[in-house]
This record gives structure tokens, sequence and C-alpha cells, in this order.
């Protein structure tokens, strides 16, 4: 069989006049000769209305319960979708995550899928239907509804194309990825490959197309995927893996805004406290990026890190507890920083990327504060006055 | 175990509000020391809401794919109802049609249920949780999830309550059973208890509280069924065996006023024909009832027969065509006519009542057009301008 996966997300999806335009989307691609596994996100902005929903009904909501409500978003969608197939004449019918048999692990509201046993799928699709498959849910050893948290339908079309061994089509709102973001440097080019490790960065690095879980998934089973518009004609861009690619030193340059830089000076030189610092924190739950330490004379230490932003209010109160026996601590948290990386594979074989940068920032007087790399990225903190500046002249640079 | 089933309509949860004091209310019967079985309909009217998505989606939308839309109005009230639970500090959870186990057959958005595996709800409920279930839905031999129709969530609390032995609360928007509409007869006495023959004759002619298919099963497996407020403190009234009920002539009065009754003058006396006319307006799905033929000395017959008033676009085309070959025949269909039914299991043991009818119409010059009669009913055609008056004769008469 010559299975395709097509995967369209909830903005795709938003109203039914776009939920009919991914209809003629989908009968067009059927008309090519694939047997079609469509994934379907809730339309439009409807999670966060359950979500909200379920605020309002209870003050912490219990969390296998907001999975099966969180479910419905998804139920909605293969039905109406289904039902706009069939009206056009194409047979198709729906499966939510249970029917579809995909088991998960984990705890609710932030499930992994396990396996998915494809032979209900299979079967129709051989029957010549459109399947279309509720994204995000699935069901786990307990009988439980479960949902798979943030990306969770991208990675069920992953999932889905990796145990049917093909390509996976994910339909977005953006025409393709970027090596940087089009409203940062208007003439950014979309590219028209990516390797699967740069796009793990670009996801962790702050480009939100996709979610890194699931590119992990593409990677680990090989699936190509191709990220494109809903309802925009266009190429899009391959995820591809590395021995596929061309080698560009840098593939794109990405922006985090809602960060912020800590800095804590004369802290004692102890391992074991600023383990239980670093512990304390991971423990309620705030990650924390980009550490870096430097050792004065005296005996003291000056630790730096970053954090998002929308941890502030507990990362603040958390040091202030952590630093009570330490008077001496001088604690500043900067707002007003960004985070700039570069990504690219090249890096890994071209040296001389971060000697252009340094040179870069340099002539163009841009202060940065921390820096930290990685096999094929480096980022920057930075001022969010520069940050504009410095996104223009890497893109510049290096003709992203 | 000491089990009850508890089942809640849609005005009953139509807000979050009205939800929570429905959870209070759960909460008080599980402090009296039962195992409770609580089930669900969609809040408010979300099942309609869906019902015109589908529509607005598909000019005819598939019955399976509408089903599997149908289900998510229940999963939600499960959802945010075992949340609620939850939040006052009592164990619940929500089981779906699927989860419940509820095993269907028969035509989608039609179905009924071919048996309960109870097994899981038991489980929970011996572990001490309050067991919200989804009504009016279930899963057929497919794995598609199938919805129950019209009075579906009675239907699956009162199959629920037969498989466990216990009694079941049907908690409505009335504060129970009465004789006679209280909008027509405003001094109309609440009946503390029915019989379950009574109450199907009722639900058949019109009176909307429960659907007779539910009561159907109630009978069949000895349910004793309590139908009561929601939100209002009333004993309500009790749904009973025959042999547990003192007997009384008539127990209730039902109008019917969506109806129309049909007269058709000078048709053949040839029983093929006749028999071609209802059959062919069964197989347009035409429900007639109270069918009437008197037959003169020159070889035709007159017929007389009500239908829904919904059915008359319909109706008028069928009779038309089908008398295109008996021109003389005469076609006149009144719509300013109701059914009055008087209702009673007493009518079996005790003679009489007809003749009391008879006499109340004839002392205030009723005129009737059409009578049918059943073991414990009687029902009477009449135009619109004497329904009201009929109906409260008949109230004072019987005393309800």
């Amino acid at each position: 069989m010559n299975y395709k996966v097509l995967k369209f997300g909830g903005s795709s999806l938003e109203t039914l006049e776009k939920m009919k335009h991914v209809a003629s989307k989908i009968i067009k691609e059927a008309q090519s000769g694939f047997n079609l596994v469509v994934v379907v996100s809730a339309m439009g902005k409807s999670t966060n209305q359950l979500i909200a929903l379920a605020k309002e009904a209870s003050s912490n909501p219990n969390k296998r319960e907001l999975d099966a409500l969180l479910s419905t978003g998804e139920q909605v969608s293969i039905s109406l979708l289904s039902m706009m197939l069939q009206d056009d004449g194409y047979p198709a019918i729906g499966l939510s995550g249970f029917q579809a048999k995909i088991k998960t692990s984990g705890l609710h509201t932030n499930n992994r899928i396990d396996d998915i046993d494809v032979s209900l799928i299979q079967k129709h699709s051989e029957e010549g239907k459109i399947v279309v498959v509720a994204g995000f849910q699935g069901i786990n050893d307990q009988g439980d509804i479960t949902t798979l948290g943030r990306g969770g339908s991208d990675t069920t079309a992953i999932a889905l194309a990796a145990k049917l061994g093909c390509h996976c089509d994910i339909y977005t709102d953006v025409t393709g990825i970027y090596g940087v973001d089009p409203r940062l440097v208007p003439q950014a080019k979309q590219l028209e490959t990516i390797s699967v490790d740069e796009m793990k960065e670009m996801a962790f690095l702050g480009a939100k197309v996709m979610e890194p879980r699931s590119i992990d998934i593409a990677q680990h089973y090989g699936v190509i995927v191709r990220v494109a518009h809903a309802h925009i004609e266009s190429q899009g861009t391959l995820i591809l893996k590395e021995d596929m690619m061309e080698h560009r030193p840098i593939t794109g340059c990405s922006v985090i805004e809602k960060i912020v830089l800590v800095n804590i000076q004369h802290v004692p030189a102890s391992m074991s406290l600023i383990a239980h610092l670093f512990v304390t924190l991971a423990n309620e739950g705030i990650n924390i990026d980009m550490i870096s330490q430097t050792q004065s004379s005296d005996g003291f230490v000056t630790l730096a890190f970053t954090a998002s932003s929308d941890d502030l209010d507990n990362l603040e109160h958390v040091l202030r507890v952590l630093t009570q026996d330490q008077p001496q601590a001088i604690i500043h948290v900067d707002k007003h920083v960004s985070k700039v990386s570069v990504v690219g594979s090249g890096m890994r074989s071209q040296s001389g990327v971060a000697a252009r940068l340094f040179q870069l920032f340099a002539d163009h007087h841009i202060a940065y504060k921390l820096i930290t790399t990685s096999e094929i990225s480096i980022s920057y903190t930075m001022s969010k006055d520069h940050t504009l500046q410095a996104v223009q002249l890497i893109a510049q640079e290096f003709g992203l």
C-alpha cells in the first residue's frame, strides 16, 4: 500500500469553511493514488476553551477527567471532517484515539505513545476509505482516555507514519520553516530542506512550528516530514535525515524573548550549596538554561543562568528563601534580555562560525552576556535592545 | 452492595452552577450509604447544538460520524461532574459509554442496549468511588460509538439499575408525574405513585416526562423508578409494578395537540386498496393512529385516522398521489383537533369509566370525532376549542 499521513492543526480547522477547504485538499491528495491517513487536532482554540471550562468547574481539575474532557475536541473534528469527505463522495471513517488503538502510558495530560496497532487503520484503508484519526489522544492500559500534551497531534501523525512506513505532511499555519523569523528579517528565505537535528535545535530554541518530541520520533524511525501551509499553496520544507543533505554552515537563527537572566554574586564556593540551589529550582519545576559560574579569589563565586519569564514569580520567591542564610549574596534578575541562537549542522564539520559571530558582534558593538554552545548551535543572551539588529546581521552574514 | 442509580437530564446540568448543585445532591445521597452510579445527559441544549453543527458541515450527516460527534456531549458532562465531586472530597470516576461497556446494536443514532458488563462499574464502586456514566451512548460489535436516540439517557440509567438490581431515581425538570397537565388544570395533583402500565400509556399519549422504551425496560426487569425534580426538593412520583398499587379508576388525563384528523370519503370498499394506502403511509414513515372505518350501502367506505401534524406536508402529498385514480374520493384534513386521553389501570377491573366520560361530554355539549380504547385508556379526538374544558371536567370528575 502507498500510505501517506497528513496532519492538520487546529488553526487549519478553525471554522467549518476552513475544514471544507481541508477536505478538498485531502481529496486532491487521495486522487494522486495515496492511501491516506489524516490526523486532526481540535478545531481552532477549542482545547483552550475546554481547559477554561474545566478550570471554571474545578479549582484543580482531576487530570484523568481533564484528559477525557479534552479528547472531545479532536472527536468533534474527526466526525465533522469525515462527514465532509463523504459529502464529497469519498468513503471516510473517523477513529478516536482508543478506536485507532493508540496505546499510551505515563501521566495524564502528558502521556507518551507506547505503540499503535494499525491493523484496523490498514483494514479500513485497504477497503478504500480515508481514515481520519483523532490526534493528541490515546488509551492507557487501564482503559482510560489519555492525552499527549503539547504537540500531541504532530506526535500522533509522525508515530502513525513510522508504523505505516510512510511520509508525513504536517499542514499548519506557516508556509514552511524559515532560517530566521520573517517578522524580524522581512527578506528571510524559506528553507527547502532542514536536517532533523537542526529542526530539533530550532524547536528547542523557540521556533514554534513543531515540538521537539515529535521530531525525535521522526528521527528515530526515519520518517520524512514535510511542513507546509494548510490553506496557501507552497512546497513547504522537508525535514530530512542528516545524510540526505548538503551542509550549510548555518541553517537558522532563532530568538527567545520570554527569558530572564539571573545573576547571583558572592555565593560561597561550596559545591553542596550550589547543588542544593539547582536541585531546589528543579523540584519547583523551574527549568533553567545557560548556566555559567565564575570564581573570584576571595572564595566566592558568581552564578548566572537563564530561566523562562513564565516562572519569574516562583523563581524570585525560591531565590529569596534559598539565600536567607547568605546575607552577603547579591541577586540580580534582568528581565530585559533575549536569547539569540544560531543553528546549523554544518558547524560540526566547518569551523569558524563562532569566530564570524564574535567578529560580527564586535564590529557592531553588540554586547552579549552569557554564551552556551551545543554541537550544532551557539546561543547568546543579550539586551532586548540589540536583538533585532543581531538577528538581521546574522541573516545577512549567513544568507538566511 | 447497596446500589442506587441516579440520572440527571440535560436541563439539570444546563450551567456549571446547576451542575455544582447536582454534585452536592449526589454527595448528600452518597452520605446515606448508597453505592451510587450516576448517569448524566449532555449539558443543556448541547446535543441540539452538535446536531446543528453537523447539519452545517454536511447536508446529510453520516450517522456513524454523527453518533461519534453527539457522544462528546455526555463525555463533557461526566468529566466536569467527576471533577466537581472530587473537588468536594468524594472519589469519583467518569466512564463514557464504551468504558462502561454498554453494548448496543441497531442503526446509528437509534441503537438499543443489548447488554452492559457492569464488572468495571462494580469494581470502582466497591473501591468507594461514585461512578459517573455517560448516558445515551454505547459501543457496538464493530467498536463504533453509538447513541440510543430519544430518551436514551433514561434508558441507560434504567438498564444499569436492572443489571445492578437496584432502584433508579430520574432527576428532571418536573417535580413528579401529574394526573393532568398543571398548565391546563392549575389545581392538578401530583401522583405519589403510578403503575408502570399507566406510565407507559401516559408516555405514549403525550406526557413528555419519560420515553416509553425506558419504561419498558423498567417493567421488564422490575426496576422501581422515582421521578423527581433535580433542583427543587420533592418526593417525586414512584413508578411501581402493578401489584404494588391500590387501584384508582383513572390515574391521568393527557392531551396531544400536534395531531391532524384525516377523513377520506367515497373510498371503494376494496381491502387491497385500503391496505395499499396504509402500507404506503407506513413506508413513508408516517405513523397513523386512531383508525376508524365506516361502510355505507353504496359500496364505498369512509376512512378516518389521525397523524402527527409534523408529518402534514408529506401526508398530504402521499394522499394526493394515492387518490389520483379515485376522483370520487373526498379528502378532508382537519388541523384544528386535539386528542384527549384518559388512562387508568383501574379500568381493567372497574367498569363504568367510559360511561361516565360519555355522560360528562354529553352534559357539556363536547363533541368528539374519533374514539379509540386500550385495556387501560380511552382517547377522544375533539376540536381544539373544547380541549381545555374537557380536561378540566375530567380532572374534576375523577379528582386528578
